[in-house]
């Protein structure tokens, strides 16, 4: 079933230790759109400049991914620009322009309304309110945010957690978003602010599900935590988008089910994993452009290895 | 079989966000020993001074471990006080006697010499090397050691490394010791140092272990990494002895064992988050003292739970 996913298309610079790139095809929307595309239809609402032309537009459409709701405006797209030589866990912000994204209004095409699946990605939770409100059909919502809408956008980001079938973060963010040192009396606040499950990401320690009192999905009650372990890697190339792509797995792959079970949940927090594991390889999107489900699979099954007991 | 093990037994004074207690029985090799008692005989090498009497004992004798090494000098106890009030993952070390500690010479009464399974607790390298030359004949041998012996006494260290079948630290400990901050090349740099399998505790994130390219125990090679769960708790009561409780529960899983196959290993890194978690529950070794083999079967029925697709 296909998935709707609304977020940044951008360029980024980014350095690391392995090297840098001055130019890459980045946006969490990219992200998201290209590991979600080996598990589901994919459909992308954003907004690009004039320096976003057939070429990147290719990287997308090459993955089936739909396009028609990327709008095309005068400008420059969205352009960040990252260190991480300080630290690989945590990018040092060194430019942002927002350009074209300033002034964002989503638009959904008419071709887009059926979509089963909607994906918020990490943009002002007005943006994220606004899309949700015109999709009042869809099947299953999960969603991102980051500290700068937690700390300055309390109210407008409360509105969007109360529709969220689940909410991806990460451990500072879960903390921030709770005003509680510990995860799991954070994750517990979190749930009472909406959201049926709460991902959250530990970087290269894997990520932890917390569910709250609901039914979830087509299961019954589920309360025990699910935790996935993250691949251990000899070398992190860029560190950008893992997050983005971890969603891209997970929700791809609940998308590409009949029905979400307790689990399919757990197999998506896995897959989740493999995809933020391929993203790291390499700068950018690169690795995330040449994949085949057979390297995926075999990354599945080596992610049971390392954390299964039998 | 029986695990011998040799280390600090210690009062210590510690403060944490859910309270504080001035004197704790405690030390690394009191929470080994508790921890491996509910899997295996165990019997302790260490010193105390006049302040640990027949009380501080039979916390020990209750759980059946052998105290017969535990040598009584006139002095005080080892001693260290310590405060969690700013970071539940490190504790600030407040004051630290050695006492007693200062001149102990480990000496092994001949009950002692049958013991198949050595565990050196975090002391001085030149400490631990001595105890594993007198026992020669012992099946498999396990140590910690901390960043002070890692930085100011890397020779001795390194020669008690060449010994060991499995070397128990944290992502601190073993990014220092290897001097690469990616921890998969360090695994890789700690396991050319000599140890046959390298277990490295995340804390509230689980342990990871990196095995060489050795045949392990009674096993064939093994080089896939294997990543074991914490169990998310919301309150950390006191984390003073999570290590060396984690380390109690796997080596005295281990120990109970008939042969040392991957898949005990695998059972042992979980039954060691285990007796941590349990650990953490309450201070100095409280909850340690007081548990039952089913509350440890639950657990660890739990920890599959959390972590399983299936």
């Amino acid at each position: 079933m296909a998935i709707l996913v609304v977020g940044s298309v951008a360029f980024d610079a980014i350095e690391t230790p392995s090297g840098r790139r001055d130019r890459c095809l980045g946006g969490a929307a990219t992200y998201f759109s290209l590991a979600a595309s080996y598990f589901t239809d994919v459909r992308v609402i954003g907004v690009v400049g004039e320096d976003f032309g057939p070429e990147e537009e290719s990287v997308l459409t090459r993955r089936n991914i739909d396009t028609r709701g990327i709008e095309h405006v005068p400008g420059k797209s969205f352009f960040w620009s990252g260190s991480y030589m300080q630290n690989l866990n945590e990018a040092q912000t060194l430019n942002t322009e927002l350009n074209v994204f300033q002034s964002f209004s989503p638009k959904i095409p008419d071709a887009y309304t059926d979509s089963e699946y909607l994906f918020l990605a990490n943009i002002d939770p007005v943006l994220q309110a606004d899309v949700r409100s015109k999709m009042p059909k869809v099947k299953m919502v999960c969603g991102d945010t980051m500290n700068y809408w937690i700390k300055d956008h309390a109210a407008n980001l409360a509105h969007v957690l109360k529709g969220l079938d689940a909410l991806l973060i990460n451990d500072t963010e879960a903390k921030m978003l709770a005003q509680d040192n510990n995860l799991v009396r954070a994750a517990r606040k979190v749930l009472e602010m909406g959201p049926k499950a709460l991902v959250v990401k530990h970087g290269e320690y894997g990520a932890t599900a917390f569910f709250g009192k609901h039914t979830f999905g087509d299961s019954a009650v589920v309360s025990v935590p699910f935790r996935a372990p993250a691949l251990p890697l000899d070398e992190v190339v860029d560190p950008t988008g893992a997050g983005d792509s971890f969603a891209g797995g997970f929700f791809g792959y609940i998308a590409s089910r009949p029905a979400l079970t307790p689990a399919v949940f757990r197999r998506a927090m896995f897959y989740g994993g493999v995809m933020g594991s391929f993203a790291v390889e390499r700068f950018g999107t690169e690795r995330l452009q040449h994949l085949d489900r057979k390297e995926i699979e075999d990354r599945f099954a080596l992610f049971r290895q390392l954390s299964h007991l039998d």
